[in-house]
């Protein structure tokens, strides 16, 4: 029987799921675009085996822990790491057990769908995960892991993936893109710029950094031209390591576009550490602006994804950092904060800003109208919390009758979690026939219509508008 | 097999689709109450032909032109005329072959089901428009265009309409409502009053409009007395047009009421052009309160259509103009913006104010409430963005529970496009028997209370509240 | 055949239907467990029969009376009294004739489904309430309520509750609790403590109420720290009166947790009537933050009940006072106003703190976000003008994917109207059951893992949440 019904995820009523089936057959197969994510460069270049069950599925996964801590399981008991370098459990097979015996707490969760999918499709397993069967789910995981099919690149393989995006920080050195590269491997491995270490004035060594962006690419960043110089040359760098786009996670979509005195002079006081909360606001604003304007030098893609309230726990931030599953959404205005950068640039239909939001009010509101006649907008697919079977439906239902579907740009799977990837897709692609059957069904679009559109959402507007 | 499926946006569920599909045989052939929207009354008056296809479904179509400009085509393409009567396409057919080329990025959008149901229903077309069609597509509609029968007269009757109201400006002569009038032609078409341009103090020619509405009434509207007398009489001279109703399309829904010597003062700081932005939006807030007064006395239903973010894009206004696809919804408040007016004449059962919305998240939380208490208010139907199937749709689940069926007020076609009328009707007409059928199939109304139910959706309750 | 529908509220689709008629019939008989509402202790301590119908069904409740009041009618003719003593309708069967006349607006709401189900269930009535029907009704009710088996304990009894809890302010002296445990009746009827109005400064009689729980509880309420001790016993006062929870309904949720000495300067203020809006706001949330950590000391579960814009109309509330249906809801942020209490206890696992909304726009964003991390958090069910078919289903897709269902509570009737007690809970386990159907029929949930959910969302949860 396994752990997962065929027909998951298509509409109830029969002739809806008939269609809903057909279309899925026709897609199933499609290698996966993943145009932006965070899974990890290393992988790839190292190619090492991953280490025990509980560190490939517990420990890095905030979708896995936060549940778990919820219903009160202690971070340091699943060996979610201390900044002080303090005791964490480091047992996998403990922890392991201790993530099985609340296995429970997932059901009617997207992480379910995930995990059985991983657990039945990567690791051939029918079991169901429970306290129960945690010492045999481990030993089967653990033995499978040993192996060269379950290293990073075989299941690249295996997971039939065309390309995938990773995201480094703006100073990164990209040195594991370039040993994938050296290597030899074909696996289509590209990076994504993302420089919030050195455009937000209100992150940790923000001045630090813009030093090294200096160092890094011979143009004297204490100088607001230098800055921008900096930047451009090192999305070239990036662009010489696949990268196709860049990436920008700002607590607001808030853009601006200053004159260019009034910019340098903002920059000016970031450097120092100077600017309130709302100058450091505008200044990362701006730099969207900037950022657009450098896309239509370079033709990188520009990816927003606005709305995190990031560490909202201050003891968690204190005792494990960032990325702990603390990050809450919160509201986000798109059309009062976008329209200076639209202003500029917004009617140029060679340029492509993919929006995301943590918001789903904006959805119908803001986000369909705005990309439903701006030609630079596209609209990202639901993100994070929303990545998930009802999520994806609102968002169709909420954006396609304003922005139709090819102001869309296919799936992102976003993930830190390798053996999530088809998972996720998966989900995405059965979400979407069953869109695009029920509109079939209900007479709003024409049965030979829809294989096309289904292929669209599954590969052809990824590929398009990230230009992969 | 024509374009349309016969049993489109009915519930999938046998059970449910069959109740949908009685209801609907009931009421499918009701005529048209059409109590608001933007026809041009001087087609109805002078009854020449319709031009070309292109300037008919086109041009003038800010849903058609924005999905197109949204995709990169631009606007002097599609012949959206320019401000300053530069170079703007002209040849229909061009214009029509390019509309055809993108055709496929309606497929999902209400517009397809408009623009399917005229091409059937009104040009007896069964083909599919692509680039492939449109050269016969267009000979097709401008042969019919030619014709007797496709007169806007002709057409009205055809369309089984047996009362449409437009909207005009305050200062409108009204000339075509009277030319029609006087033609002894039967057709019903009442007008609106709109006094946005005499009411908002950010109106380009605020003052000037005003003098105007003093010349036109003989009162003296550099005083506050003068102008609301100018009012009293000019909506006399619309409702002699056959006004039942005024419409007001702020940007918030914020009304005031302040004591008569503040509000005569705001009103001088108006004409003089010194309101600050808050000034100006406390004196529109204070003209919908005055308005509701009026409303007691003469009896014109007052309609609210705030939240649209007007000519988003500046690049866009400066060449086009109002009115061409960038006004963008953003977040309303209701509960605290319409307290002054409520307070001040929200419990009288002999007002009635329709609400409307751009704003999806105040149906459950706010408006349904309000509805649902006040004697003066009721909902207006989806408006804009959200008249489409699942915009419907969310508005009955949202606002039924709370409000009822009897605070809400039939449907609205709200369009300039006068072939999109039967079509918008029929959607709306499609979507309340699938929703009364749902209710019906689940137990939350018994079968025979739905027919009446959807003769009131349909019919009764647009007539009842608008007065027509 | 009744006014009920045996199916009623399970989903269209056949096999998903029989999969919810199945879990329905494993938990429809279960005891109601009813952890917070607002029926009056007075009913089971005295046990006299309930009055005359429309006293019962009409008068005291405002989903009745709000509905006709948007209709047009009369607050006083429907005998809701007036604060002056004024005249108000008496005639009980006067004032149902005017209900069962308007009987029609209640299609498609839930009073439609709580009212049939009382005149079915409690009353064993199978014909239609209608101005025809209404002598018929009111005679049988009158007749019915005359009987002992009427009787508040006896219905308690037939309506198979297990626990419930009333709700009473702080300074209440409990008497009818005291009473209904010193007549040895076996009915388990707790309170819960609402200090509503000796922890707002704008509540009128603050300061006096603060004096008199100093008067109660033996404590220097003129003082930070005797206030605090104060609180300190009335809970435990409430706890020995069966308390399990308090409950906090301010109109935002905003928390403090100001260091104590300025804490103690804001009650001064409070005290002496000296709070500006924002202060009193702040003192509130402090309140919260306090109450929080007392709950740490004694176990008090701490419901939030957030955002209602209370007595919207002036004439109204000059007329009626409070608590009539003249209460609106309004945007409510919970993340960051949540901060500073989570930010003191938010990791705590032995405190509870039930959050609940009147803005369904939090769920997805907000709410299930911070319950599917927090171990202190926990979501209350649908609230209010959410308690219904619709907000119920919305409230489980938009929450479950993230929070899961252990982070919620099962169901709140939170009524005023006895009647209608079995017939709130009936809904919310036929919607539950048709969630987890639908869950099963697209795969989401195994078929054998359905009943015990469906054990824990009726049962197993309020009893563990609430401590019952």
């Amino acid at each position: 029987m396994g752990l997962l019904d065929e027909d998951r995820l298509f509409p109830l009523d029969g002739r809806a799921r008939d269609v809903a089936r057909d279309l899925y057959a026709g897609i199933r197969d499609l290698p996966i675009v993943s145009p932006h994510g965070h899974t990890d460069p290393r992988w790839f270049a190292e190619d090492r085996p991953f280490p025990d069950p509980a560190q490939l599925f517990v420990t890095p996964d905030h979708y896995v822990f936060r549940m778990l801590a919820s219903q009160g399981v202690a971070l340091t008991d699943l060996g979610v790491p201390r900044m002080d370098g303090g005791p964490t459990a480091t047992d996998g097979r403990a922890i392991w057990r201790l993530f099985a015996s609340h296995y429970h707490l997932f059901a009617g969760t997207p992480s379910r769908l995930w995990l059985d999918h991983s657990f039945q499709h990567v690791f051939g397993i029918d079991r169901r995960l429970s306290a129960d069967s945690a010492d045999w789910y481990y030993d089967r995981i653990a033995d499978c892991l040993a192996r060269p099919e379950f290293r990073p690149r075989a299941l690249f393989k295996r997971f039939n993936i065309e390309v995938i995006a990773t995201t480094e920080a703006a100073t990164d050195d990209l040195r594991w893109h370039r040993m994938i590269r050296e290597s030899g491997w074909d696996g289509r491995v590209v990076t994504a710029y993302r420089p919030d270490g050195v455009v937000d004035p209100e992150m940790a060594g923000f001045a630090d950094n813009v030093a090294l962006l200096g160092q890094q690419t011979g143009f004297d960043t204490a100088t607001w031209a230098g800055y921008l110089d900096a930047h451009r040359a090192r999305r070239a760098f990036f662009q010489d390591h696949g990268a196709t786009s860049s990436d920008h996670g700002h607590a607001s979509a808030r853009t601006e576009d200053l004159p260019q005195a009034d910019a340098a002079a903002l920059f000016q006081k970031a450097l120092r550490g100077a600017c309130t909360p709302d100058e450091a606001d505008a200044f990362r604003g701006q730099m969207l602006t900037e950022m657009a304007r450098m896309s239509l030098e370079d033709g990188l893609v520009l990816q927003i994804h606005p709305g995190a309230r990031r560490n909202h726990s201050d003891p968690v931030m204190a005792i494990h950092g960032r990325d702990k599953g603390f990050d809450i959404p919160g509201r986000t205005d798109y059309v009062a904060a976008l329209r200076p950068l639209l202003n500029a640039v917004g009617m140029r239909p060679d340029l492509t800003v993919i929006l995301f939001t943590l918001d789903e009010t904006a959805y119908s509101r803001e986000l369909a109208p705005l990309a439903g006649v701006y030609p630079c907008l596209r609209l990202g697919p639901p993100w994070w919390f929303h990545d998930s079977p009802e999520g994806m439906r609102r968002f169709r239902e909420m954006t396609t009758e304003t922005a139709g579907f090819f102001n869309t740009v296919g799936f992102n799977d976003d993930t830190r979690a390798f053996c999530s990837i088809p998972a996720r897709h998966d989900v995405a692609r059965r979400v979407d026939c069953g869109f695009l059957a029920t509109l079939v069904a209900t007479g709003r679009l024409h049965a030979d219509e829809a294989p096309a559109l289904a292929h669209e959402l599954t590969y052809g507007l990824a590929k398009k508008a990230y230009k992969l």
